[in-house]
């Protein structure tokens, strides 16, 4: 293999990325590096915002820079350190990109992704928009042949949504899913794999809507129509024995969208919080919170590696066809341009670059 | 017996609460009432509230006046409807005073404390502040012999406590208690009871704190006083593994109280809110909630039964000495005024009224 | 209504069963009795030991014969005693038959399903092999007006195989079903309904192992086959990183089936009893369930009622037609034999009788 | 240092053991080895096992020969390999002695207690009855400087204590601890501490019973005796409302106490079995399991590296004292022989020895 590749940075604060064609390979320095040719990688949310030089990702890679970005991939192992026995050349891998310290409390227990020190490549050190990708052994999952190059390449993404559905009991829950970006699709999809009872969706985006539908939402609501809206809050709360839903999952960082969440939810009920807010939010804690009894989760990151097993084996057992649906748009890595554009103007769900061809 | 008797009631949205002693006593007209005379019964914070006309209650309470208010008590059966089976006169007794349906979601998945239908006794209904009260067979719970009037009386409360600190795992944790009315008191005595690893507590009256030290609290805060405040701050971080505590029971309703909840929780912890704000609370949900990874649990009443058994186990496997020491004073029902004068001026934690002498 | 009605009988314990058509119609007592116009009932294996005079059930039922037979059912309210104000006229219903004493400790813990004072209808007492059935009001469960009557007839033994199934965590987890009678049948539907990643099931019958692949099992093996039976514990260890499958749910009652349990189930994993085998078992607890460090759980009746509404929610978000394809029989209640014989002859799965035509 | 150690050696399956003065030293060689100079070490019933040369661990053993033998220790970190960073000279630690994979399923749901490839120090390969010891960075476990080494010494079988008490929730519930051999008296204590409400000890040994009281049971039962073995039995059922026990430990491996366990609990209560049983063990799993809806546990290990945090957490928190009272016999590790011969005439709990003097 060559010694120099191509990649795509963030080289400062400005807005855009940089392809770069002469990076050094990344090479195998530790007993248990594991190096990876990359075969599919896709655009996240947090990419689109290190695109847009969003403020607090800027900060937090003042020190980082330049730094080749991306996070989702898929690829071949080619090369590992003398401390790897478990792995193969040439095996399908994913790999989770938050590299965890396993020595804190929350390590220890099983729980990674609340690790104190998470280092996140592609954010805080080199990632995947890449020809290679260097990825500690441990955070290195082992991919069936089954799973199409297209969805393995934004795992991390799925992840993202399985952690979410799977935060609270689902089978047999009447569920409202608030925000159909991406994630948002994705988590449609793996609730009604797992058996909700009714899937309500809401977002802001007609397209999204449709897409929503296919995922297998059982009623959808354009919410930024005020008369959808409070259709929307009706349906939630038409259940006369519950009156409101069981789940609450909010995936659209919309501060509307979490009011609507408190509102929605029965009494004694969950809402899962994966949408980031860019602002803080008002909350009527007495009313909302205690007096109705319900519970709320902070979701971040994936199980590692529980939510990993569950990808594979939902994808195995009946969602690589939605999943696949998902893929908008596809491109060589060299035309990246092409993939933020498209995605900045809200016109894709999952682009995936192809970085070796 | 005879067949008037004396009680306390809230005669209508005025400050203060009236004693009349012509009361016609509640006479068994459903298949499933119970009559029981009342030996003990103590003031909550809601019996507070509505004594000083909290404009929250006056407006839930429009329609019920004029009514017996009370719903923390023990006594002993002295009669049942036809439908009662399981019980027999003079057994001793207290009972869950959240009248719940049986028939909603909640109900039938043995989670009546968040009954959609909740009545409330002593608020929406008639209460215990009597020699007499009323209650359906279900709502009854049959006491050990070995448990003191005293403590009998105000086990509605003490099950507010049980129940906040049940409602995520103790044993082993650190855990901060924010606020040392007699609640947090009490959730101080269980938590230690069940194993909790370390316990912070905080308050803003020194005479409180000094009883947290008594119920096994291993560190006080008085955090009116910022150094102290900043100290507790420190403390709750000082655990390296952890860099924070695995458990915040939030007791006070303080809306700072909570900001340092949110603060001083480790990532992936649980906050559990008992204490009701009387404002809406600001939260930075991203940063506080999502990136942290953290559950928030609202509680409300006692589970259905759970929450007595555990009492009574607390408290015959030995929590009784410690309990009895928050029953800082007794009066006749008759000079209830002079209970609630002393709640009103902070010198109290539990007050206990004998309504029979 | 007339005053009397036909019915199915056990008079004694000799086998077979009796028709009567000059039985009282149950009467509206107690403040909480329904009683229901039955509209179609179905054939639980219970009621075949019944039939076939079970050594264990004569000895149960010494005291109540003669019984009306029969515990699944679904029909319509025809009338109701004063306590009961939840229900109207007409409508849709099952119901919970075992009756529980809602006051000892399970119970009161929400888990009437382990009730200390059971009685069971159609087995302690009267039950729906009949034109009219009373059952209290707290056992009735309303059902949604798109289930067919052929499925409701039969949501006792759905329920068994829902507990069972949900008895513990089923999405993206390795599940082997063993026995694949009319219960092991839905729990395959149920487990693929609720996410499992793949599903091996095992029984002696082919033709029921061919409704099994219907049912969604991914693999199925004639056990009484020994090649097959040596492919079905290879298929169970197959998977590298597991070495067994998460999840056995043992339906069959058969002893060898128990073995092949604790022989495939991975380290860590789970067993839920179903199944009730006529002889006791040898156990190597040290080496199959202390060394393994796995979890067994024994399943009885249903969960009141998260198990109704389970049923509910996964019939009418998809499970429906697969449910209606295990109706391989019906007749009128007066041609009660013929259902029997076929059951007997192990040609059917589940048989539906219409007592009112 | 020195550069040979002396150490207890199985040489091979004769029963005994035999000290040896000249073994090399273990040598930092990987990356992530860290040496420990052993302050304390304990006996455990595998090591008595290993000196009686029980046929099964002869077996298990047979290609370890010669072997260092001892899993239970505390001391001091000398020396560590350069992929160690967290680690610093002289620090006060013990070890989990079971090394796991860290690649198989369950590894990767944190369940390393159950990972499909352990290998046992002091079992499989050289363990700490000797001056020093190397273990995996990634199995040390730090200890608060409150700890005494005696205590330290011992934390492997206080943590099959740890394990079994908290395989099910303790708290308010009643408690049948079968067995008060070391670990059963430590099962005691840690029960007590976390709450529960009630504790049945039962064992053949008055002496051991005895520290059953001290420990914290409430009642003790010397089951040899047909008496009091039937007042255990209708103690355990005294209960009305449960009519058994919530919880039963077995931690004697006797098929008369497992047969109890089954006899004891309540319906829909749970067995965690920790006890060996060298024989099958006949069941009737139709009406002990199946029909009582209960759930049994098999336990194994130490929950890694929850158990761990647990047991610090208990011994900073209250246990020390109780814990101290159980090492009721200390040598210098050249004295070994007096300890094995104490340990084999049941005359101590738990001996300790220090193999630095």
């Amino acid at each position: 293999m060559s010694q120099s590749m191509k990649a795509i940075l963030k080289m400062d604060s400005r807005p855009g990325l940089v392809q770069k064609k002469d990076i050094p390979m990344p090479q195998i320095t530790a007993p248990d590096d594991v190096l990876i040719k990359v075969k599919a990688t896709a655009i996240c949310g947090t990419d689109l915002a290190i695109y847009n030089s969003s403020k607090s990702l800027m900060h937090r890679m003042a020190n980082a820079f330049p730094v080749i970005t991306g996070h989702e991939f898929c690829g071949h192992v080619v090369a590992f350190g003398s401390g790897v026995s478990h792995l193969k050349e040439g095996e399908y891998v994913s790999a989770e990109m938050h590299i965890v310290c396993g020595q804190c409390y929350n390590c220890r227990h099983g729980n990674g992704h609340v690790c104190l020190n998470t280092v996140i490549k592609g954010v805080d050190g080199d990632g995947c928009f890449a020809e290679y990708v260097k990825v500690p052994a441990s955070n290195i999952v082992l991919l069936d042949s089954s799973i199409p190059y297209e969805i393995a390449a934004y795992m991390d993404a799925l992840g993202n949504a399985v952690h979410t559905v799977n935060s609270v009991e689902i089978a047999a829950r009447r569920v409202a899913i608030l925000g159909c970006g991406s994630i948002g699709l994705m988590a449609i999809a793996v609730a009604r794999h797992c058996g909700a009872e009714e899937i309500l969706a809401t977002d802001t985006n007609d397209k999204y809507l449709e897409m929503a539908k296919a995922m297998g939402a059982d009623r959808i609501f354009n919410v930024r129509n005020s008369n959808e809206h409070q259709e929307f809050i009706e349906a939630a709360r038409s259940d006369s024995a519950r009156q409101g839903v069981d789940v609450v999952l909010e995936i659209s960082g919309n501060p509307s969208a979490l009011a609507d969440a408190l509102s929605v939810v029965r009494m004694g009920g969950d809402i899962s919080l994966l949408g980031l807010p860019n602002t803080n939010i008002q909350i009527d804690v007495a009313d909302d919170i205690i007096f109705k009894g319900i519970n709320i989760h902070g979701i971040i990151g994936r199980r590692m590696f529980d939510t990993w097993y569950r990808m594979i084996a939902y994808i195995k057992s009946g969602l690589r066809e939605k999943l696949m649906q998902l893929v908008t748009h596809t491109f060589s890595l060299e035309d990246f341009q092409q993939g933020f554009d498209i995605k900045n103007r809200g016109e894709a769900i999952k682009v995936v670059f192809y970085p070796n061809g």
